[in-house]
C-alpha cells in the first residue's frame, strides 16, 4: 500500500465551505455576496431557482478531487451527473479561476463574485445547469443516465487519463445508466484512461427515495460487485469524519487504479459510495418540516426569503454558518487556506484541455476516395453493396490511426451485418471479458465496439468526440430512434458550443443508418422506421445534415465530407445490399458538393427542350424504382420529356433562409421547374418533403411517395408496392399527372397497373418477385 | 420443502424435440412436412429467414412451462424476450391447439403443419418474431429491451397471475432490460403476481459474445443478487439431464414464490439462469466451422440447402434426429406422449386470456366531469392549473377502482411536481423497499408507480394495458423522447392488433405531457422539446390522436375521452401552471367534439361581415397569446374583423383520407377561410402545421408561429418572445399580412415593436417579466 501525505483537513473543509457558501450564494442573492451588511429582502432574487440538494455532495468530491489531482498531478476530467447541481461547479471553478479564465468580467473577487451569483439562472444569464457554457465540462446532466457511458468515451484511448463520474442515486435508476456500469468490460488497462465512477447517495430523487439509496447494504454491495466493481465506501454527516474518510477511500481508489493499469489485466475497479445527506449543511428544519436529509432540499429549501422574515433570517443564519469571512478577504478573493489543495493550470478540472476536446482534435488522415471507389464506366452496369465499400476506406482510416488512436467505430453487434467486416482485418472488437477460442475479431485493444445498446453506443461516442476524438455509429436504422433523445442533447450542445468562442470545435457525431426500412426481408414491420430523418431535421440547422447517396461512390464521398466536418450531427442513410452504381468517384464528388443535381443520362428531356415532369429521388431504393420508371416511360411514351433529379442532401430542399445548406428558390426552380409535376420517391415518410419544400413556387405540383408504416416481413419489391413507391406505381403517377396524358397513355397505363397486379398473384405463389424485377437492370 | 411427483422425462423430451422439428421446419420446410420421403430440393423455401439459434432454449422454457402449469393449475402467461426465435412460440402454440383455435385453417394435423411452415417468414404469411398475430403473446421482441418490464406491467393488479419471462442475453445487455431487474421494488406480493425471469445464456448475440455470458460466475452471480434474485442455474448440453435439472429448478422457482405470495413481504424472488448452447441440437458444424454453440448458429444455420446436396443432406440427418415419427401419427398430429404435459383450454400458453387482455378489460368507472371542472362564466376572467384540475378526476377514479385495481398512473418522479398530488389522498404510490418515518405516500400497495426511468414506466404500462387494464404516463413533455422507440413499437402492435379479429380491443396507452417546452423556468434549453407530437404524427393514424387542451376543462373533457378510449396512442400536451379558463365544461364538451373550432367571443367578425384574418391557436401558452394579440387589436385597430380559431385535435388538421379525425376541405375551409390570411401560432415545432395542412386550398396563406429551438433559463415571457410567438409578434404578423394594412397601422405596429425592445431591456435588468405582460388579464 502507498504511503500517503495526511490529508490538510483544514485546508479540505476551508474549500468545501466556500464552495457551499458560492453554491448556496448563486441561488438566493442578488447582491451583497460576502454578507458585509445584514441580509435583506432586496438582497435576495425575484425568482429563486436552482438545486441545492446535490450540491454539497458535489463540492466534496470536487474538493477531494483538487486534493489528489495536486498530490498525484493527475490529468483529470470529472463528468457529473447531478448537472443540475449547477451551482456546485460553477462554484468550483470560479474558486479555482478557471471561470475568470474563460469568462474575464467574472473576476475572482467581490465584483465577481456579485457577477456569478447574479447571473445564475437569471433571464440572460447562465443556465441552472452543468452545461456547455460551464467549463470543465462534457456533460449537461439535464437529460440524466448519460454520465457513466460519457466519462468510459472520454477515457477510451487516452491512457493517461482519469475521469472521474459522479452518478446520482436517481440517475441510478435509468435504464441507460444501469448497463453504463457494464463498460467495464470495454476499457482496456493498457490503452484507455481509468474511470472512477462515485454513486452518490443521498437517498432521494425530486419527491421519492432513490431504488439504490434503499437496498439493503449486501443488496447494493452485491449489485456493485456484479457490474464489477470494488465497493468503497465513504457514509456520515459529520464533516470532518467524511473528510477524512473520503480522503482515504480517493487515496485507495486511485492507487487501485494505478495498480490496474500497472499489471493491465482487467480487475475489479473500484467504485466510491458516497452516502451524505440531501442538503447537506442546509436548513435542517423549514417550517416545521424537516428538510436537510429528506427530499425536501432538492430545489430550494428556504422558498419564500423576500417575503418570509423567518425565512430570510435562517437564510442568512445558514450563510453565515460557513464563515464567509474566513474563506474570503475583503476583495472576495478565496483565501490561501481555500486554495491549499487546488491544482494549478491545465490540472484545474475546469481547466483540463480534454473537457474542451476540439483544442486536442488532429484532422483525420483520410486516404484518397480513389482506393475504394468502384469503376463506373456506365450508370446501372454494375452492383455493390455501399457499406462495403465504405468498409474499405473506413478499416483504411483504422490502420492510418493505430499509432494515434482517435477513431473509433461503434454500433450494437452489427458491424459485420453491417458489411464494414474490412474493419476487422486492421482492428479488434473491444473486449476484456473472457475469449474463447471459437471467438473471431475480439481484441483487449480493439476500436471497433459492439454491445447490444444503442444507449452504450451513443454515449460512448459522444464522450470520445467531445474529448476532440473521431468515430462513427453504425446502426439499424429503426433502432436508431431508441437514442432519439441523447441526440436532442448532444444536437443542443453543439449548438451553445457553437456560441461560445472559448469553446473549440470537435469532431461530429456521424451515424451510418443501415439495414434500412426497404430491406428487412428478415424481420418486418418492427425494424421498419425511417424516422429518425424527420426527427433530426426539427432540431438546429447549424448543426445537423443529412445525406442520402445513392450509391457506393456517393456514399463514399459523403463519408469523406462528414469524417473531416466539425460541431455537426451527420446522418448518413445507406443500404447495406447491393445497389447499383450510378456514378462514378468524379460524378458522385460534383452530385455530392452540389447536394441535388439532375442525372440528365436518366432522362429524356433535350437541350432545347422543357420538361413535362420531373421524377425526383432520394435514397438508395427509391432511386432505383425512379430510373426504372424513367425506364418504363422512355419505352412506352418515348416523346414524353421525363427530368430525373436525385437528392443527397436533403437540408438542400429547405429555403436557403432556414438552413445553410437550403437552395435559394431560383435553384430550386432551376432543378424542379416551377410548374411541371413533380413526382418524388423519399426514401422515408412522405410528408417530409412537403414540410421542407412547403414554401417553394411549385409546391402545389409535388407529389410525394414514400414509407407510410405498411411493413411486415418480404420481399424488397413487395415493400415498395405495398408503399406505393414501386416502378410502375410511380410511372402511373406521371401519367395521371401529366396533362393530356391520361387518355394518350391509358393502355400503357393498364399495362402498368396489370403488372402490379400480376406481382401480388406471383408473389403469393412463389414468394419470390417477378423475374422482370428481379432480373431488371438499368439499360440507358 | 413441497414434494413433487418426478416428471415425466420421457414426455417432455418428446415435447421438446416435437418444437425443435417444428421450428426447424418453418425455417426450411415448403413442403414434405413429415419427411414422409426423402428430402429435396424443391422441398425448401426459396428465401431461408428466421432464427435457429435461441429456438431450442425457447422450446425448453415451454416445454417446462406446460408441465408446471399443468401440475399446479398454474394461471401463467409467458414473456418472450428473444421474441425472433418466433419458430420457437408458434411451434408451441400449434403444438397445444391455442394456434389452431384462432387459426382454424391452420389445423393440428398434416395439412396445418404444411401451412404452419410455408406461411412462416413466407410474404402474405406471418412474421419471423413473436408479434400480434402470435397467439399467447403481449410482447413483440422485435426490439430488444422491453421483456421484462412488460412481465412486470402484466403482474401488476394480477395476485393470481404467474408471468415466466425469457430474456436473452443479447437483450440484457440493454439499458431498459438492466434497469427493469429492480421492478421487483414495485411488486407487492399481496396485491400483484409473481414474475419468474429466466435468464437464457446461450452466450452469443449475432456476432459476438455476450457480456452476461462471459462474466465469471461469481460477479454474475453478485450482480443477480445485487438485483434482488436469487439465481437457479440450470446448465448443460445434455438433454436428460439438463430436463432433470430445469424441472427442479421450475420446481424450486414456484415453491418459492409461492412461499413469498402467503408471507407477503418482500424477499429475493427467484430467477432461473439457463445455460444451454446456441443453436443446441442443430448441425454441430457446417462447411468445416463449428455451428452449434457458437454465434454461427444465430439466424439460419444452413445457409445452401437448396443448392448444395450437402447442405440438404446435413438438413435431412438434423431434422430426422427428432424422430418426428414417434412424434407425430400418420395424420401429423401429435401423439399421446408429446401432449402428456401440456395443459388444457385458458391454461395453456397460446390461450391465456391475459395475452388477450382486452377479453379481460372492464370499462373504467368515470365521475361525471361536473364534479371536477372548474366555473367559467366568462372567458379568461380565473385562472388554474390544468393538471391540478385533472388531478381531482384521476383522484376519483383512482378511489373508484380501489377494489378493483385495473388503473394505475406511471411517471418519472413527477405526480406531485405535475401537480397530480390529489391521487395521494386516494391511494400510495408502489414501494416495496425500505420506508423511512420521513417518507411520504409510500405503500405496498400503492397504484402510482414511480420510478427515474421513462422506459420502465413506458413498459410497465404497455404490459398493463396489453393485459386489458388501464393506465396513464405523465411524463416531462422534453423527455418523452426517451421512449420514442418504444412508442414506435408499441403502435405498430396495436395497428396490427386491430387487423386481427380474435384480439379484443385493449385500453389505449395514455400520456399526460407536461411541464412543457413554455414553462421551464428552473430548467432550461435542455428540458425543451415538443417534438414528441412530430414523432406520434408518422405514426399509423388508425392509432394515434393527440390533443392539445387550451384550458382546464377542456383538459378534463379530453381525458375523460381518452379514458374510455380503446387501442390507441392518445397523446395529451397540457400545461401545469396557472393557465386563463377560457371555457365552461360544456362549452369545453361542444369544443373538444368538434376537435376545432371559432372562438367568436374571442374575434372581431361580425354576423354579416367575413373575417380579414384568422388567429389560430392550438395549445395552452398559445392560446393566451393569440387571445392577447386579438385583444391588442381590438383595442388599437377596432375596423378589423379578426377570427379566432382554437384547435384542440390535432389531426383535425390533415385531410379526411389521411387520418379518421381529418375534416374535410369545406370544414377546413369553414374554419380557416380558402384565401384569407391565418396566423397560427402552434405549441411546437412550426413546420408540423404545414405538413399537416399543406394540402388545403388556403395552404399559401398559412403562416405558422412555434417553438424554434431558441430556449434558455428564463421567464415565461421571454421564452415566446424568443421564438416569435408572443402576442406582440403575432399582432405585428396580422399587420404584415393583411393587405393594405401595413401603411395604415404603421404606428400601431411601432408601438408593438418598442414593446418588445422594452421587454429585453426590462428583463436584462429586472429578471421578471413586463409588467403589463404579467398582470395581462383577457378583457373581452
Amino acid at each position: 500500500m502507498t504511503k500517503h501525505r495526511p490529508p490538510n483537513l483544514a485546508a479540505l473543509d476551508a474549500h468545501w465551505r466556500a464552495a457551499n457558501y458560492l453554491s448556496a450564494g448563486q441561488i438566493y442573492l442578488l447582491d451583497n455576496p460576502l454578507l458585509t451588511e445584514e441580509l435583506r429582502p432586496e438582497h435576495i432574487k425575484p425568482r429563486l431557482l436552482g438545486h441545492w440538494g446535490t450540491s454539497p455532495g458535489l463540492n466534496l468530491v470536487h474538493t477531494h478531487l483538487n486534493r489528489a489531482i495536486s498530490e498525484r498531478s493527475l490529468d483529470a476530467l470529472c463528468v457529473w451527473g447531478p448537472g443540475h447541481g449547477g451551482p456546485a461547479v460553477l462554484a468550483n471553478s470560479w474558486l479555482d479561476g478557471s471561470y475568470s479564465r474563460v469568462y474575464p468580467d467574472v473576476g475572482r473577487d467581490a465584483a465577481g463574485m456579485a457577477r456569478l451569483f447574479r447571473q445564475f439562472s437569471f433571464p440572460g444569464g447562465v443556465p441552472s445547469h452543468v452545461a456547455p457554457e460551464t467549463p470543465g465540462s462534457i456533460h449537461e446532466g439535464g437529460e440524466l443516465g448519460y454520465s457513466l457511458a460519457h466519462a468510459y468515451g472520454a477515457a477510451f484511448d487516452n491512457p493517461g487519463l482519469l475521469v472521474a463520474c459522479v452518478i446520482g442515486d436517481g440517475e441510478a435508476e435509468t435504464g441507460p445508466l444501469a448497463t453504463s456500469w457494464h463498460s467495464n468490460k470495454f476499457l482496456d488497462p493498457v490503452h484507455d484512461g481509468a474511470v472512477l465512477p462515485i454513486l452518490h447517495l443521498n437517498g432521494y430523487k425530486i419527491a421519492n427515495p432513490a431504488v439504490l439509496a434503499r437496498l439493503p447494504e449486501p443488496e447494493l454491495d452485491a449489485l456493485l460487485r456484479g457490474y464489477g466493481h470494488e465497493p468503497l465506501y465513504v457514509t456520515g454527516s459529520d464533516p470532518r469524519k467524511v473528510h477524512q474518510t473520503m480522503a482515504r477511500a480517493m487515496d485507495h481508489a486511485l492507487d487501485r487504479i494505478a495498480e490496474i493499469k500497472r499489471t493491465g489485466v482487467r480487475a475489479s475497479w473500484p467504485v466510491i459510495v458516497l452516502r451524505t445527506p440531501k442538503g447537506w449543511t442546509g436548513p435542517a428544519e423549514v417550517d416545521g418540516e424537516p428538510v436537510e436529509g429528506t427530499w425536501r432540499s432538492h430545489q430550494v429549501p428556504l422558498a419564500s426569503v423576500r417575503e418570509d422574515p423567518e425565512h430570510l433570517r435562517q437564510l442568512e443564519a445558514w450563510l453565515r454558518s460557513y464563515r464567509p469571512q474566513e474563506l474570503f478577504d475583503a476583495d472576495g478573493r478565496p483565501t490561501g487556506q481555500v486554495l491549499a489543495c487546488v491544482p494549478d493550470g491545465e490540472r484545474r478540472l475546469g481547466a483540463n484541455p480534454h473537457a474542451n476536446g476540439g483544442l486536442l482534435t488532429r484532422e483525420l488522415p483520410l486516404p484518397p476516395l480513389e482506393h475504394f471507389a468502384v469503376p463506373v464506366d456506365k450508370p446501372g452496369a454494375t452492383l455493390h453493396e455501399p457499406t462495403r465499400v465504405l468498409g474499405g476506406l473506413l478499416a483504411q482510416v483504422m490502420a492510418d490511426t493505430a499509432e494515434r488512436r482517435d477513431f473509433r467505430v461503434v454500433g450494437p453487434d452489427e458491424t459485420a451485418s453491417n458489411r464494414l467486416g474490412a474493419l476487422f482485418e486492421v482492428t479488434g472488437k473491444a473486449w476484456q471479458a473472457e475469449i474463447l477460442e471459437t471467438d473471431e475479431h475480439l481484441a483487449r485493444d480493439g476500436r471497433v465496439m459492439e454491445i447490444l445498446s444503442e444507449h452504450l453506443c451513443q454515449g460512448w461516442l459522444e464522450g470520445y468526440t467531445l474529448t476532440g476524438r473521431h468515430g462513427l455509429f453504425s446502426c439499424y436504422e429503426a433502432f436508431v430512434h431508441i437514442v432519439d433523445s441523447m441526440v436532442n442533447q448532444h444536437i443542443k450542445w453543439l449548438k451553445t458550443s457553437r456560441s461560445l468562442s472559448w469553446r473549440a470545435p470537435v469532431p461530429s457525431l456521424n451515424y451510418l443508418l443501415t439495414s434500412h426500412v426497404w430491406r428487412q426481408d428478415h424481420n418486418g414491420f418492427s425494424h421498419q422506421d425511417p424516422g429518425f430523418v424527420d426527427h433530426v431535421l426539427n432540431k438546429s440547422p447549424e448543426v445537423v445534415r443529412v445525406y442520402l447517396p445513392p450509391d457506393a461512390n456517393t456514399l463514399l464521398s459523403v463519408a469523406d465530407h462528414v469524417l473531416r466536418s466539425r460541431d455537426y450531427v451527420n446522418v448518413v442513410v445507406a443500404g447495406k445490399q447491393p445497389c447499383f452504381d450510378w456514378l462514378s468517384l468524379d460524378e458522385a464528388r460534383v452530385h455530392c458538393a452540389r447536394g441535388a443535381g439532375i442525372w440528365e443520362w436518366a432522362g429524356t428531356e433535350g437541350r432545347d427542350r422543357a420538361p413535362d415532369v420531373v421524377l425526383a429521388c432520394a435514397g438508395d431504393v427509391p432511386t432505383q424504382e425512379v430510373l426504372a420508371a424513367a425506364g418504363l416511360l422512355r419505352r412506352h411514351l418515348p416523346d414524353l420529356a421525363v427530368r430525373v433529379v436525385n437528392v443527397v442532401d436533403m437540408a438542400k430542399l429547405l429555403p436557403r433562409e432556414e438552413h445553410p445548406h437550403g437552395m435559394a428558390d431560383f435553384e430550386y426552380d432551376a432543378l424542379f421547374t416551377p410548374d411541371k409535376p413533380v413526382i418524388f420517391a423519399y426514401h422515408g415518410y412522405p410528408w417530409l418533403i412537403h414540410r421542407l419544400a412547403y414554401r417553394r413556387t411549385g409546391h402545389a405540383n409535388l407529389h410525394v411517395r414514400g414509407y407510410k408504416e405498411s411493413g411486415t416481413t418480404t420481399t424488397p419489391f413487395d415493400m415498395v408496392v405495398r408503399n406505393d413507391l414501386d416502378r410502375y406505381r410511380l410511372a402511373m403517377d406521371v401519367i395521371d399527372r401529366v396533362p393530356g396524358l391520361a387518355v394518350r397513355a391509358a393502355a400503357v397505363r393498364q399495362t402498368m397497373a396489370d403488372t402490379r397486379t400480376r406481382h401480388h398473384a406471383w408473389i403469393r405463389d412463389h414468394g419470390t418477385d417477378l423475374p422482370e424485377v428481379a432480373d431488371w437492370t438499368w439499360t440507358g
